[in-house]
């Protein structure tokens, strides 16, 4: 039922999409698919120039200047309930360490090996780990 | 790019998994998978006995007894990133209407044809539908 520290982080090592959650004043809870990786142990989500968005200045970068606490879920979906499986990380923003980010994300990404679809990033210590598993 | 919001509609009504968001005192936001059926245009949400939990007295719900606002995100995910889309629900706990919403739940997910396995129900107003394509 209960997965442990390292179940939890290879499987959300694996996982190559997320839900991320932040604090919204006013709606309570904002919510938005993200991809990110893993590097040094802070997780890290791009904003890129792939997947069009209306404007640049996103909610979830506003969000967390305001309030650093964030959550990402990675969640595995089947008809067979027996194979359910999720992994939450609880986050909060922190700084960029280095640029190795821009590698991990190229590497797991083909999409980010084209220079400039990567216009700017979020980062995030993970505060705690909870993992849940049918079977 | 932005969906419709018959598109928006549709697409939730249609999908079998979400991430619901509510806002959490500690965390600040609590992320959990969920399934869910849309009764008379409210959102209702089962705490069933299939997928073990540790306890049946969830967080998710009394973060909305304490705030009402939540979210609910749908989201199709594909290598190929011209098929990403999403859908989000921003929502407001409701009282449950009728007991409709045991059927719907039972003609989407067959699991729940079985006596017994819907232990509680979730139930929320929809405040503002958000919808995005990549194509």
């Amino acid at each position: 039922m209960r997965l442990d520290r390292s179940t939890c982080i290879s499987r959300l090592v694996e996982a190559d999409f997320g839900v991320l959650g932040t604090v919204d004043a006013e709606r309570g809870v904002h919510l938005v698919p993200v991809v990110f990786v893993i590097v040094d142990g802070r997780l890290t989500i791009p904003i890129d120039s792939v997947k069009p968005k209306s404007t640049t200045r996103l909610r979830r970068a506003s969000n967390v200047t305001r309030d650093p606490r964030a959550s990402l879920l990675v969640d595995h979906r089947s008809d067979d309930w027996q194979q359910l499986w999720w992994v939450r990380a609880d986050l909060k923003a922190a700084r960029l360490g280095d640029e190795l980010w821009r590698e991990a994300l190229a590497h797991k990404y083909p999409t980010y090996r084209q220079v400039g679809t990567v216009i700017d990033v979020m980062a995030f210590d993970i505060v705690t780990l909870t993992g849940w598993s049918a079977s």
